[in-house]
């Protein structure tokens, strides 16, 4: 299983490496890249042709303020592509969600959170997980987990709280 | 090719259907439901377990206001949730978007664009393209109409306004 | 008299918390639980199912984020419920508020101001004393306090800016 | 049971109706006053000062734009007040939704979604119905018959798009 | 010459102080309260009574998040009312102007900037120079300062910016 | 008793037509110019001069979208400035509001609600009868006629609603 | 004197004909193009390899929704790029504009008011103007021409008025 | 190559000296004032006058808040103005962007992102190498090593996670 995680910035790091950690665990190949819709134009379509060729299932894309790059990689493949607005300009992250969002009919773009990452690592696990049946029981077992741990928290709350 | 397309309420019919068909057009099966995450529980939750186990490969949730529909769907599936934010109430899907995209880690839902039913249905047949190669062929196809009919929508605006 | 209060995730402790206390200080019974709509639906469920059978008279629910928790509480039960939007994401709470407050017809929730749960609280005060006459008088009291302490404040500033 | 209903204009009329109309088919008793906050001072505190005393056990208060009304009614009151913000200005209602529901603590205001004027009036039902047992079955029999016709509104839907 | 400025809370004052101030260098006589429109109804209603009477000519009132203040005090006087959201709320102040600036015809209240004390003070004082010629002047001088100071600035970052 | 209305546009002129009604009723000499801040420079510093000499009380200036002209016309007088905001762009007002609302400090601008010229008019009042008693007690009048006739749709919609 | 004039779909062209025809007005060369960023990148990168040789001298891109085109056209060019903001979708044109004018440092964009096709006209032969002295002069004599018709304008309110 | 930068008040200095800083960078000479709309009108139409006689070939403003600066700079003159909203209030520049970017028909202002200093300062060399070929291949060797730096990142990106 191969995904790409690009960002347009190298400030953007700290906010990708999430999703970027979240892949890994799961034993998926990741390349990642640094790569500006509006700087390095020829870089990006290269890269893009390298992985709509080489078996990659799932693109991420990550982008603050006018955040063009998850549209333009949409525009250059048919894989899944998931956008992640960052928040890093003073309005905080709402100009990436309207730019990343609002794609026009044919290309789309899939959205997460503002800053989520890790639901993109999450999503794109998923995605990968339809025609990987092993992924697939993975993800059912971090849900389970997420539930126990989920229902643990809740008992130290009660706990607490005991009349 | 299975996918389910659920909405919050027969009133979101109409924004919903353009997605329906676009599915159908590419030959994927779609079962539509209408299901609302405040209203039949139990008749979402069976439906999701059936989902679940019939070889469905994405999931549709389109909903407006409160919008819980596409995150409640999500949580039930480990299956990819693709969320349509409807407008409706006189915030202009504002309030649905925000309901839909910002979800809580480890859950993600696959947001599109306010009305964004097609793309939503774009998004499913890339999702599905991702190991059905003659599905990509054609997806591939269709972005090369599109480009055509876009050069050739440049053409005539070029005549038009030919000095 | 008896109220339950639930939270999304423990991360919403501090911010609950005030609720507790002065549900507390009214001698209101509080079950207080974290339980997510999204991660553990059936734990909800059952808390739900037992809620609405043990003399629970409201339910205060609190979230941030997609927010969901509200509503999905309110659509498993005709007690009143009171929704407390939570800041924490980038966008301060609106996409919390926006959430809880839109629901649609037939299943409402009572919401209060973004990070609101001390009015939480007094609202299922005010909610138990329609019939506890003597929790009227408490509250009645506490209103005249809080006038007191209001027009204390003023004879302060006054003081302070006497010419 | 009794409720009373207060609007600020009677421009806001047709937007109160429906809160009063399914007050009226569950049986409830319904005062309705037409009191701005802004204009009639003394009206509304004497009418206020009646509702105190004569067995109201909700008060419901819509209001568009500065949107007062609501706090203002529950700054003379421990009874549940709630506060239906309402579209009109060209703000499309968020100016009353944020008028409304940011309330200073002690002095809640149970808000509803932006016209949501049914629900306004669900809440009240709800509100009274944790003592008023009759009235509980009837709402508990409401959700059922709203779950039977979203069930039923699903299997129309089904039908229509089997493939 | 003679004003008031209320506030609605004592965690007010070090926003409205700099009105104070501003006032009290011009040799106008202030008024200050500390009144909050949803604690203190009768000995705000007092206070407007008393201001209504004793040759006060413009009145401030300052309030942050629901923010009825400046819209209850206008709806007691004709005396012109300059109306200062605060910020302080996760809304910055947003939810206070629009509570603040949305009234209903025949109520105005004159609204300035969000946290803008100072120009409620200027403002105040452009309403009473309207008939104290001497004040007239005084805000005539202060202009001109003001414009000098801003000439002079101007010289200092042409200086410092000297090719 | 003298005013001055400024408007940016001529298609403003339906919006800003309520003010100068108003004013005329009250048997207030009204200047109306139209002299965009951006296009008429000289003519509006000419007319701002003869303004702050002839005896002029108030100047409502009502722009919409970048909306300078109000701040503009207060940095050429120290009468009270009342501005209002229009709508007419996509943006509902919103932008003409901010334009106007956030003046920096020195020079105010007496903003009202967005298309709110009634209230300019107003408040235009309210500051003139500050020192013109038999104006104060005119609209001390309408203030009661207001209210009476609030009352009296009050006892309409009582007696429509009579149980 | 040559402009490009690009917009994203056929159906952006009434809002972007207006720039159009200001342009011609001025005896000013148009290249009127319909390229998408995100269909026909191709199309678009010749376009702009040929603008960029061919004397061109200012480029318009007009776009609504995520409007990556604007950005992608800057991005290709260090000719000056006009972005114009279009509405369309339900967010009114706040996404366009976002995605437009929050652009990262070293890719400008000199954006207008949403919709705002005549002032990117405006704009354009004000920077051709800079080293085009007979089209200064022309643009010169419409801001006379405009503050004329302005004052005109101004005579005819004057006269309406008139006490 | 001679430019004007013009801000509101001192304390925009920090945010407008980026701007400087680049045109000085590519030798071009800078016209520093700092001269409110609000304030120093004289000394802002001196300024004016005297920069569109003496071979000024861009002029760059900067303003926060109700930001009528670029406007009427734009306004006195026909040489392209580019405004640049700061953030400073608690509305973090979104007032700013509304007041400059939404002008009307005209005047056009060049909008940059909120506090885009630097991008103001490549769109006036952009404007001023249109008719200055070095200046041009200046900004196309900027763009190049602006490209090389982009790969570089990425290369370090990639060697960080290579697998």
């Amino acid at each position: 299983m191969k995904t790409a995680v690009i960002m347009g910035s190298t400030s953007d790091l700290p906010k990708v490496e999430p999703a970027i950690e979240i892949l890994k665990t799961y034993g998926v190949s990741v390349e990642v890249r640094c790569l500006s819709a509006h700087r390095v134009h020829e870089g990006l379509a290269a890269f893009m042709a390298e992985t709509n060729q080489n078996g990659t299932e799932v693109v991420i894309a990550a982008a603050g303020m006018a955040a063009a790059l998850p549209g333009v990689v949409a525009s250059q493949t048919v894989l899944p592509v998931i956008g992640v607005p960052l928040s890093g300009s003073v309005l905080d992250g709402t100009d990436a969600l309207y730019s990343i969002v609002q794609m026009p009919s044919g290309i789309p773009v899939a959205t997460v959170a503002i800053n989520g990452s890790k639901n993109a690592a999450y999503l794109a696990l998923e995605i990968m997980a339809v025609h990987h049946p092993e992924l697939r029981e993975k993800l059912l077992d971090e849900r389970r987990k997420m539930a126990e741990q989920a229902m643990q928290a809740n008992e130290e709350v009660m706990a607490k709280y005991k009349e």
